[in-house]
């Protein structure tokens, strides 16, 4: 897995300005998995330090607990940011704060059908929920400190998305595997800081299950850098 | 830190029906942590076989994700049963009801002060907002496989949540440090089964600093136990 691993992030860091480990796929393998995604991480850091890693945990529990989880992702992980959910709301958002050169990535609308259960049902004044949420959060997090996610699936509502928070990070999970459109999301929400972070991991990863998957991957990760750029040149950012 | 969590569960093992093991307290320390909850686990299940073990997770993510963290509580850990966040929708719950011997534990409304921000907001059915999740949630699983989270904290809303699952089981976090009414609980929530698995974590365990904790660790979880037991006498129950 290690060696998978590093031989993923040779082939696409100079592609690249993050990495996402997705912890689930290391905790379903116990300790053994916990040993392998902290020596990856170590791995990009050594490496690749300027390279942004973020903790995919969607941690969220209350305050006390909280608190443990941002030192898992922050201090023993070494993590940069790490992905919470808000919902149960401030105290279990608030911990994460505390480490005041690290990122909070708050779930906003995410990319899967499941988002339609709750995140796009609507409030007593009309307002979606997730709208509420992102409004919520505000209150105790900007733009400085907290990113949100927002799922590339969801081109509808990114420019409503963009009303609320228009100097915002986003991290766009949903190209690629779960079909997003690089293009919406262009149009939509990018901002004149770019203010996107387009996440692609299974089209990345596992474009190519030969032995030599090395090329293919690079090749891939080098394909959506490319489309970024085209879009950053066309709207005048670089 | 293993010796510390056999020393509890031996001193409350004759009062208790389960153990609920907080994931991230052990996930702060990495990988070591991650084998002391393993290993505290299963001298659970070899000394105690008949104690239910819950890993409180809070886990939720979309499905492919779902599934390894499932993965990583039933079957890395072997838990009983896995506390899990519904926000995300269908897909981030759907996985954890692949275990047909497991139990999967929802999130309802919760103890914290944050539970406000958002699980008691209204829908724009005039309805709270945790009201919909469990209304919404019980399309896709059942009184045989589910409970729900429900904070003792929230006394006034018990009335309201037992109308809509008069037969699931709770698990009830916040009698204790949290101030909690047990009182209340019964009155309001307990069913002729009784349908309630009262938790309480802080309160019991770090109850005396000593060298020689396990007498009053023991003591304070017998006081809990008589508590139950006499509510249970008192509704006919036992």
């Amino acid at each position: 897995m290690l060696a998978f691993n590093k031989a993923i992030i040779d082939a696409t860091a100079d592609y690249c300005v993050a990495y996402k480990p997705n912890f689930a796929f290391y905790e379903a393998m116990g300790a053994f998995g916990i040993a392998v995604l902290a020596d990856t991480i170590a791995y990009i850091k050594e490496h690749y330090p300027d390279q942004l890693i973020i903790a995919d945990a969607k941690r969220g529990d209350i305050g006390n607990t909280a608190l443990l989880y941002a030192r898992s992702c922050y201090d023993y992980f070494k993590a940069d940011a790490v992905t919470v959910a808000p919902y149960m709301g401030r105290d279990a958002v608030a911990p994460f704060l505390e480490w005041h050169d690290k990122w909070l990535i708050l779930l906003g609308l995410t990319s899967n059908e499941g988002a339609k259960d709750f995140q796009l049902q609507k409030m007593e004044d009309g307002r979606f929920f997730f709208e509420h949420i992102i409004e919520k959060t505000l209150e105790w997090s900007n733009e400085e400190n907290t990113m949100y996610v927002v799922g590339a699936t969801r081109s509808e509502y990114l420019q409503k998305i963009r009303e609320i928070i228009p100097n915002h990070f986003l991290l766009v999970p949903g190209i690629g595997a779960q079909g997003g459109s690089l293009e919406d999301l262009v149009t939509y929400a990018m901002n004149e800081d770019c203010g996107l972070l387009v996440n692609s991991s299974r089209a990345i990863i596992y474009c190519d299950s030969s032995e030599h998957f090395e090329s293919k991957v690079r090749q891939e990760a080098e394909n959506l850098r490319r489309q970024m750029e085209a879009a950053l040149i066309a709207k005048n950012i670089i």
